[in-house]
């Protein structure tokens, strides 16, 4: 590519540059972001070669010719950043997300972009994200990790293989999945799991003794509870945004532990320990074949 | 101490006989255990220094002048091993335990033991129980890991003290609880995470489409399941037995998690902020306070 310009050069939009450059997949990438301090400072790493300003005439030089816009801000400036550009969108530049859901972004962009969102190829990187900023930018993030591809009817499928080709020579592999399927899976296996996490400390804190019940606590809650490590605004964004599938689990796992309940309340061991027992089989062959799958490709485990 | 005995030399009961042998602690240690196979391996390890039979009269033989009787053997197995012991208890020989769970044990103690009751000081070793068996045991298990006691009133201080100088011989730091705090307490930071941990990875594994969930499922869901990967034996022993004490903390969690849902159903996104950053904020204490204490107990973070 001649010119990918990414909003937000963070952990996410930073390392995609950084890996776009060493795979030698692009010759200037742009940044615009609203922390000037962010810009100069990846400016000064070499994760962009020059600063893009948001505001017109600035934005509309920024985006000239631009082969692949990346949105790799927070999710909650994603509407704001397509109505920025839309007015300054070629008919021959690609643009794509990083946002963790995807009905709320592809709606967001349906209205803000109309016709032009042929040109809106959304997409998910599964990718770490407890770090920040562009010192947390790194060029082998994506080496083995997962990209979501949500296409939408409207895209030339020649756009999305320009957005999956440039993901590829970060060395991720590419997935396709629907937008509703992606915020269904997502919703269960990582949206829920971090409500349920931040639900669990929450109310260990709120409790009289909540000093003894820490000091108590050992590595098993550590580990159960370090996604309610991660940024409280991001995540209240993302329950917001995928409401409607996070509810639809909240509900089925609150089936769930009424159900355990009711075991636990009628000292039922059998029921109880066919659950435990289906869990433990269910996340041994899942780890199992996870190890299988990422022997060969990545054998830098702790990436 | 001249004599110890030690039922059961898996993880726990093994890794007691190794730090004591290694504080030169003890002169002599017993082991006593259902399985042959295992018993013959602790000898051939030098975990223990005689195989002691459970039937009569060896078992009298071997609580022979005990100073200190380990029960460390699966927690389901406490009772049995109690009654069987009660007639050959002499006066001098003091008993404890290593089950996580604390008032259940007492009443069976009570039960089984009699006047004799006032011999059993009940503890819980605060340590890692992944892997099993007699080559899992490591001389360093407990260094700088908490031991809680839970002293009946019938016990002798002297009979707590020496319980309690034998898990210093091992690097423990020794802390008291009633038993029904100890239950309370571990409860809320051990049980109810294992009980949602097993319910979640059910809950996956019974949709329809669980294949491709736990294809997109990444580290999050990795640490927040991993202690579902423990024995789903065990954990249904440990609910059972703390029983009253899971059911409030279960009831407790989950009118949080009828109140987040409320939040989430109403688009109330302060309040679900409120939620998460509380949660966020505490478990920062809590590893801040963690790490400020292990520093100069244990440099070595990964035991």
């Amino acid at each position: 590519m001649n010119k990918v310009v990414i909003f937000g050069v963070g952990l996410i939009g930073g390392s995609f540059a950084l890996a776009l450059k060493k795979a030698g997949a692009v010759r200037e990438i742009v940044g615009v972001g609203r922390s000037a301090t962010s810009m100069a400072r990846a400016l000064e790493l070499g994760i962009i070669d020059s600063i893009g300003v948001s505001g017109e005439p600035s934005l509309a030089a920024a985006l000239h010719d631009a082969d692949l816009v990346l949105l790799a801000a927070p999710v909650a400036q994603t509407a704001a950043i397509l109505a920025s550009i839309a007015p300054h969108l070629a008919a021959g530049t690609v643009v794509t997300d990083a946002g963790s859901t995807k009905s709320d972004v592809v709606a967001a962009a349906r209205q803000v972009l109309g016709d032009k969102v042929a040109q809106f190829v959304p997409g998910h990187p599964i990718a770490g994200r407890e770090t920040n900023g562009p010192d947390a930018a790194i060029d082998h993030l994506y080496i083995g990790k997962k990209v979501v591809l949500t296409a939408l009817a409207e895209n030339d499928e020649a756009d999305v293989e320009r957005v999956a080709a440039a993901w590829r020579a970060c060395g991720a592999l590419i997935h396709r999945l629907t937008p509703e399927e992606h915020d269904k899976v997502f919703a269960a296996v990582s949206h829920l799991p971090h409500l349920l996490a931040y639900a669990l400390v929450d109310d260990v804190a709120n409790k009289p003794h909540a000093d003894l019940l820490f000091q108590y606590a050992a590595s098993g809650f550590r580990d159960f509870t370090r996604i309610a490590g991660s940024s409280p605004e991001m995540w209240r964004d993302i329950s917001l945004a995928n409401q409607p599938a996070l509810l639809a689990e909240l509900d089925a796992y609150m089936a769930q532990l009424t159900q355990l309940r009711t075991h636990l309340a009628a000292h039922d061991g059998a029921a109880l320990e066919r659950v435990y027992s289906n869990a433990q089989h269910a996340r041994h062959q899942w780890i199992t074949a996870i190890e299988a799958a990422e022997a060969p490709q990545s054998p830098d485990k702790a990436g």
